[in-house]
Protein backbone atom coordinates (compact mmCIF):
# COMPACT_ATOMS: atom_id res chain seq x y z
CA UNK A 1 0.00 0.00 0.00
CA UNK A 2 1.29 3.50 -0.64
CA UNK A 3 2.61 5.22 2.01
CA UNK A 4 2.56 8.44 0.43
CA UNK A 5 0.17 10.30 -1.61
CA UNK A 6 0.48 13.70 -3.35
CA UNK A 7 -1.41 15.63 -5.89
CA UNK A 8 0.70 18.63 -7.45
CA UNK A 9 -1.49 21.40 -9.01
CA UNK A 10 -0.43 23.37 -12.10
CA UNK A 11 -2.58 26.11 -13.76
CA UNK A 12 0.08 27.99 -15.75
CA UNK A 13 1.93 26.97 -18.80
CA UNK A 14 4.97 28.47 -18.13
CA UNK A 15 5.57 26.21 -14.88
CA UNK A 16 5.33 22.84 -16.07
CA UNK A 17 9.28 22.31 -16.58
CA UNK A 18 9.95 23.33 -12.76
CA UNK A 19 6.79 20.64 -11.88
CA UNK A 20 8.22 18.02 -14.11
CA UNK A 21 11.90 18.38 -12.59
CA UNK A 22 9.42 18.75 -8.94
CA UNK A 23 8.20 15.49 -9.39
CA UNK A 24 11.45 13.58 -10.68
CA UNK A 25 13.70 14.78 -8.01
CA UNK A 26 10.63 13.41 -5.79
CA UNK A 27 10.63 10.10 -7.82
CA UNK A 28 14.37 10.14 -6.29
CA UNK A 29 13.41 9.99 -2.82
CA UNK A 30 10.75 7.80 -2.42
CA UNK A 31 10.23 3.69 -3.41
CA UNK A 32 8.51 4.14 -6.80
CA UNK A 33 5.65 1.89 -5.47
CA UNK A 34 5.59 3.47 -1.94
CA UNK A 35 4.10 6.89 -3.63
CA UNK A 36 1.08 7.83 -5.69
CA UNK A 37 1.97 11.09 -7.67
CA UNK A 38 -0.89 12.65 -9.26
CA UNK A 39 -0.65 15.82 -11.09
CA UNK A 40 -3.92 18.05 -11.89
CA UNK A 41 -3.80 20.49 -14.33
CA UNK A 42 -6.08 22.75 -15.50
CA UNK A 43 -6.93 26.29 -16.91
CA UNK A 44 -4.13 27.12 -19.23
CA UNK A 45 -1.88 24.22 -17.91
CA UNK A 46 -3.88 21.94 -19.96
CA UNK A 47 -2.26 22.60 -23.42
CA UNK A 48 0.64 21.24 -22.35
CA UNK A 49 -1.06 18.14 -22.79
CA UNK A 50 -1.84 18.46 -26.33
CA UNK A 51 -0.03 15.50 -28.41
CA UNK A 52 0.98 18.24 -30.65
CA UNK A 53 2.99 20.18 -27.85
CA UNK A 54 6.15 18.49 -28.62
CA UNK A 55 8.22 19.77 -25.54
CA UNK A 56 7.15 17.84 -22.69
CA UNK A 57 6.17 14.15 -24.65
CA UNK A 58 8.99 12.34 -23.94
CA UNK A 59 9.38 13.22 -19.81
CA UNK A 60 5.14 13.29 -19.87
CA UNK A 61 5.51 9.40 -21.33
CA UNK A 62 9.03 8.36 -18.85
CA UNK A 63 7.19 9.68 -15.76
CA UNK A 64 4.04 7.75 -16.43
CA UNK A 65 5.53 4.52 -16.77
CA UNK A 66 6.75 5.30 -13.59
CA UNK A 67 3.62 5.69 -11.99
CA UNK A 68 2.54 9.61 -12.45
CA UNK A 69 -1.05 9.65 -12.98
CA UNK A 70 -1.45 13.06 -15.40
CA UNK A 71 -4.85 14.30 -14.85
CA UNK A 72 -6.72 17.15 -16.82
CA UNK A 73 -9.70 19.33 -16.08
CA UNK A 74 -12.45 18.98 -19.05
CA UNK A 75 -13.71 22.61 -18.34
CA UNK A 76 -9.90 23.91 -19.30
CA UNK A 77 -9.81 21.38 -22.27
CA UNK A 78 -13.03 22.80 -23.46
CA UNK A 79 -12.22 26.05 -22.98
CA UNK A 80 -9.12 25.82 -25.28
CA UNK A 81 -11.00 23.21 -27.71
CA UNK A 82 -8.74 20.40 -26.92
CA UNK A 83 -10.58 16.76 -27.61
CA UNK A 84 -9.90 13.74 -26.03
CA UNK A 85 -8.25 12.50 -29.03
CA UNK A 86 -5.77 15.57 -29.29
CA UNK A 87 -4.37 14.78 -25.91
CA UNK A 88 -1.78 11.89 -24.90
CA UNK A 89 -3.78 8.94 -24.76
CA UNK A 90 -2.26 8.17 -20.79
CA UNK A 91 -3.77 11.62 -19.40
CA UNK A 92 -6.69 11.07 -17.25
CA UNK A 93 -10.28 13.33 -17.85
CA UNK A 94 -12.03 14.77 -14.76
CA UNK A 95 -15.24 16.65 -15.06
CA UNK A 96 -13.74 19.90 -12.86
CA UNK A 97 -10.26 19.97 -11.72
CA UNK A 98 -10.61 21.97 -8.44
CA UNK A 99 -12.96 18.86 -7.20
CA UNK A 100 -10.38 16.84 -7.91
CA UNK A 101 -7.73 18.51 -5.76
CA UNK A 102 -10.63 18.92 -2.85
CA UNK A 103 -11.42 15.73 -3.09
CA UNK A 104 -8.08 14.03 -2.76
CA UNK A 105 -7.14 16.16 -0.26
CA UNK A 106 -9.47 14.62 2.02
CA UNK A 107 -8.54 11.68 1.15
CA UNK A 108 -4.79 12.51 2.54
CA UNK A 109 -3.22 13.50 -0.61
CA UNK A 110 -0.94 15.82 0.19
CA UNK A 111 -1.03 19.27 -2.08
CA UNK A 112 1.82 21.31 -3.47
CA UNK A 113 1.88 23.72 -6.20
CA UNK A 114 4.81 24.40 -8.20
CA UNK B 1 -23.90 18.44 7.17
CA UNK B 2 -21.38 19.69 4.56
CA UNK B 3 -19.26 17.06 3.07
CA UNK B 4 -16.77 19.10 1.51
CA UNK B 5 -14.97 22.09 3.18
CA UNK B 6 -12.37 24.17 0.83
CA UNK B 7 -10.43 27.15 1.12
CA UNK B 8 -8.81 29.12 -1.71
CA UNK B 9 -6.23 31.24 -1.32
CA UNK B 10 -5.50 34.47 -3.36
CA UNK B 11 -2.93 36.91 -3.28
CA UNK B 12 -2.83 38.47 -6.77
CA UNK B 13 -4.95 40.70 -8.04
CA UNK B 14 -4.64 39.21 -11.44
CA UNK B 15 -5.60 35.57 -10.28
CA UNK B 16 -9.58 36.90 -9.74
CA UNK B 17 -10.75 35.79 -12.79
CA UNK B 18 -9.45 32.30 -12.62
CA UNK B 19 -10.29 32.01 -9.41
CA UNK B 20 -14.30 32.99 -9.59
CA UNK B 21 -14.09 30.43 -13.00
CA UNK B 22 -12.56 27.60 -10.21
CA UNK B 23 -15.35 27.82 -7.76
CA UNK B 24 -18.25 28.31 -10.32
CA UNK B 25 -17.20 25.07 -11.43
CA UNK B 26 -16.72 23.41 -8.08
CA UNK B 27 -20.11 24.53 -7.36
CA UNK B 28 -21.28 22.89 -10.68
CA UNK B 29 -20.30 19.72 -9.44
CA UNK B 30 -21.42 19.86 -6.02
CA UNK B 31 -25.05 20.13 -4.16
CA UNK B 32 -24.92 23.68 -2.77
CA UNK B 33 -25.83 22.92 1.14
CA UNK B 34 -23.13 19.89 0.99
CA UNK B 35 -19.96 22.41 0.53
CA UNK B 36 -18.42 25.21 2.51
CA UNK B 37 -16.29 27.29 0.04
CA UNK B 38 -14.32 29.96 1.41
CA UNK B 39 -11.95 32.50 -0.30
CA UNK B 40 -9.34 34.09 1.73
CA UNK B 41 -7.63 36.51 -0.13
CA UNK B 42 -4.71 38.82 1.59
CA UNK B 43 -1.98 41.06 -0.15
CA UNK B 44 -2.97 42.94 -2.79
CA UNK B 45 -5.58 40.50 -4.22
CA UNK B 46 -8.01 42.46 -1.04
CA UNK B 47 -8.29 45.20 -3.80
CA UNK B 48 -10.89 43.47 -5.37
CA UNK B 49 -13.02 43.95 -2.67
CA UNK B 50 -12.85 47.53 -2.79
CA UNK B 51 -16.67 48.36 -3.82
CA UNK B 52 -15.33 50.59 -6.38
CA UNK B 53 -13.25 48.03 -8.24
CA UNK B 54 -16.58 46.96 -9.77
CA UNK B 55 -14.73 44.76 -12.40
CA UNK B 56 -15.95 41.70 -9.83
CA UNK B 57 -19.18 42.94 -8.40
CA UNK B 58 -21.92 40.92 -9.89
CA UNK B 59 -20.27 37.80 -9.71
CA UNK B 60 -19.11 38.26 -6.33
CA UNK B 61 -22.59 39.09 -5.27
CA UNK B 62 -23.77 36.10 -7.37
CA UNK B 63 -21.61 33.36 -5.54
CA UNK B 64 -22.21 34.81 -2.02
CA UNK B 65 -25.52 34.54 -2.67
CA UNK B 66 -25.00 30.66 -3.37
CA UNK B 67 -23.12 30.72 -0.07
CA UNK B 68 -19.68 31.73 -0.97
CA UNK B 69 -18.18 32.88 1.99
CA UNK B 70 -15.91 36.01 0.47
CA UNK B 71 -13.05 36.73 3.64
CA UNK B 72 -10.43 39.68 3.43
CA UNK B 73 -7.19 40.02 5.79
CA UNK B 74 -7.21 42.76 7.62
CA UNK B 75 -3.47 43.62 7.80
CA UNK B 76 -4.30 43.81 3.38
CA UNK B 77 -6.60 45.72 3.80
CA UNK B 78 -4.72 47.99 6.44
CA UNK B 79 -2.10 48.14 4.00
CA UNK B 80 -3.97 49.58 0.74
CA UNK B 81 -5.79 52.05 3.09
CA UNK B 82 -9.10 50.06 2.76
CA UNK B 83 -11.85 51.09 5.19
CA UNK B 84 -14.61 48.05 5.94
CA UNK B 85 -16.97 50.49 4.59
CA UNK B 86 -15.04 50.73 1.39
CA UNK B 87 -15.59 46.93 0.54
CA UNK B 88 -18.70 44.89 0.04
CA UNK B 89 -20.47 44.60 3.08
CA UNK B 90 -20.78 40.51 2.75
CA UNK B 91 -17.22 40.32 3.12
CA UNK B 92 -15.94 38.88 6.25
CA UNK B 93 -12.72 40.25 7.66
CA UNK B 94 -9.90 38.42 9.99
CA UNK B 95 -7.37 39.91 11.59
CA UNK B 96 -4.78 38.17 9.36
CA UNK B 97 -5.14 35.85 6.22
CA UNK B 98 -2.51 33.46 6.85
CA UNK B 99 -4.17 32.16 10.41
CA UNK B 100 -7.45 32.12 8.90
CA UNK B 101 -5.42 29.69 6.15
CA UNK B 102 -3.37 27.75 8.80
CA UNK B 103 -6.84 27.17 11.00
CA UNK B 104 -9.58 26.26 8.19
CA UNK B 105 -6.86 23.40 7.06
CA UNK B 106 -7.21 22.24 10.75
CA UNK B 107 -10.17 22.23 10.36
CA UNK B 108 -10.41 19.76 7.60
CA UNK B 109 -10.41 22.26 4.52
CA UNK B 110 -8.72 21.55 1.56
CA UNK B 111 -6.46 24.19 0.16
CA UNK B 112 -6.48 25.09 -3.45
CA UNK B 113 -3.87 28.32 -5.16
CA UNK B 114 -5.06 29.29 -8.28
CA UNK C 1 3.16 21.30 22.52
CA UNK C 2 2.59 22.84 19.56
CA UNK C 3 -1.44 23.39 18.47
CA UNK C 4 -0.45 24.59 15.01
CA UNK C 5 1.80 23.72 12.53
CA UNK C 6 2.67 25.43 8.99
CA UNK C 7 4.82 25.15 6.71
CA UNK C 8 5.23 27.69 4.00
CA UNK C 9 6.17 27.14 0.08
CA UNK C 10 8.60 29.28 -1.94
CA UNK C 11 9.98 28.47 -5.54
CA UNK C 12 10.09 32.43 -6.40
CA UNK C 13 13.04 35.00 -5.55
CA UNK C 14 10.44 37.87 -6.15
CA UNK C 15 7.97 36.26 -3.32
CA UNK C 16 10.40 36.54 -0.42
CA UNK C 17 9.13 39.45 0.56
CA UNK C 18 5.54 39.28 0.87
CA UNK C 19 6.55 35.59 2.88
CA UNK C 20 8.08 37.15 5.27
CA UNK C 21 5.61 39.63 6.03
CA UNK C 22 2.85 36.54 5.45
CA UNK C 23 5.32 35.23 8.63
CA UNK C 24 5.40 38.08 10.53
CA UNK C 25 1.59 38.85 10.79
CA UNK C 26 1.32 34.86 11.58
CA UNK C 27 3.94 35.54 14.84
CA UNK C 28 1.94 38.40 15.78
CA UNK C 29 -1.29 36.47 15.80
CA UNK C 30 -0.37 33.45 18.30
CA UNK C 31 1.83 32.49 21.31
CA UNK C 32 5.18 31.85 20.01
CA UNK C 33 5.62 28.80 21.47
CA UNK C 34 2.45 27.15 20.49
CA UNK C 35 3.26 27.25 17.20
CA UNK C 36 5.64 25.63 14.24
CA UNK C 37 6.75 27.75 11.39
CA UNK C 38 8.64 26.05 8.72
CA UNK C 39 9.90 27.84 5.80
CA UNK C 40 10.63 25.49 2.88
CA UNK C 41 12.56 27.30 -0.23
CA UNK C 42 13.31 24.89 -3.54
CA UNK C 43 13.89 26.04 -7.11
CA UNK C 44 15.44 29.88 -7.40
CA UNK C 45 13.64 30.60 -4.20
CA UNK C 46 16.60 29.20 -2.26
CA UNK C 47 19.55 32.27 -3.86
CA UNK C 48 17.16 34.17 -1.01
CA UNK C 49 19.79 32.02 1.73
CA UNK C 50 22.96 33.30 -0.29
CA UNK C 51 24.74 34.76 2.90
CA UNK C 52 25.70 37.12 0.18
CA UNK C 53 22.32 38.11 -1.30
CA UNK C 54 22.21 40.99 1.76
CA UNK C 55 18.42 42.22 0.98
CA UNK C 56 16.76 39.47 3.93
CA UNK C 57 19.78 38.72 6.33
CA UNK C 58 18.35 40.97 9.32
CA UNK C 59 14.42 39.80 8.76
CA UNK C 60 15.24 36.13 8.35
CA UNK C 61 18.24 36.32 11.55
CA UNK C 62 15.27 37.73 13.28
CA UNK C 63 13.03 35.12 12.18
CA UNK C 64 14.97 32.79 12.98
CA UNK C 65 15.29 33.62 16.48
CA UNK C 66 11.80 33.65 16.80
CA UNK C 67 11.62 30.37 16.25
CA UNK C 68 11.24 30.06 12.34
CA UNK C 69 12.88 26.83 10.87
CA UNK C 70 14.35 27.95 7.16
CA UNK C 71 14.85 25.32 5.35
CA UNK C 72 16.60 24.87 1.79
CA UNK C 73 16.33 21.87 -1.30
CA UNK C 74 19.46 20.56 -1.58
CA UNK C 75 18.86 20.21 -5.25
CA UNK C 76 18.30 23.68 -5.48
CA UNK C 77 20.93 24.74 -4.27
CA UNK C 78 23.10 22.42 -6.52
CA UNK C 79 21.20 23.57 -9.10
CA UNK C 80 22.44 26.74 -8.29
CA UNK C 81 25.96 25.63 -7.26
CA UNK C 82 25.79 26.89 -3.62
CA UNK C 83 27.83 24.96 -0.96
CA UNK C 84 26.50 24.90 2.66
CA UNK C 85 29.45 27.39 3.47
CA UNK C 86 27.70 29.92 1.11
CA UNK C 87 24.43 30.56 3.26
CA UNK C 88 23.02 31.21 6.25
CA UNK C 89 24.28 28.60 9.14
CA UNK C 90 20.98 28.41 10.39
CA UNK C 91 19.24 27.36 6.96
CA UNK C 92 18.74 23.56 7.18
CA UNK C 93 19.47 21.66 4.70
CA UNK C 94 17.02 18.96 3.06
CA UNK C 95 17.39 16.47 0.30
CA UNK C 96 14.14 17.69 -1.82
CA UNK C 97 11.93 20.19 -1.22
CA UNK C 98 8.94 18.10 -2.56
CA UNK C 99 9.60 15.41 -0.33
CA UNK C 100 9.99 17.97 2.83
CA UNK C 101 6.61 19.62 1.87
CA UNK C 102 4.60 16.09 1.41
CA UNK C 103 6.01 14.69 4.70
CA UNK C 104 5.25 17.47 6.59
CA UNK C 105 1.59 18.06 5.55
CA UNK C 106 0.72 14.40 6.39
CA UNK C 107 2.26 15.60 9.76
CA UNK C 108 -0.38 17.40 10.06
CA UNK C 109 1.21 21.12 8.94
CA UNK C 110 -1.09 23.06 6.63
CA UNK C 111 0.94 24.30 3.58
CA UNK C 112 0.07 28.14 2.86
CA UNK C 113 2.27 29.29 -1.12
CA UNK C 114 1.95 32.93 -1.21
Amino acid sequence: MAEHKVIFHIDELNKWELLLKNVTNLLDMVIQDRIVIEVLANAEAVLYYDNKHTAGNQILANLHEKGVLFVACNNALMGYKLNPQDIHSFVHIVPAGVYELMIKQSEGYAYIKP
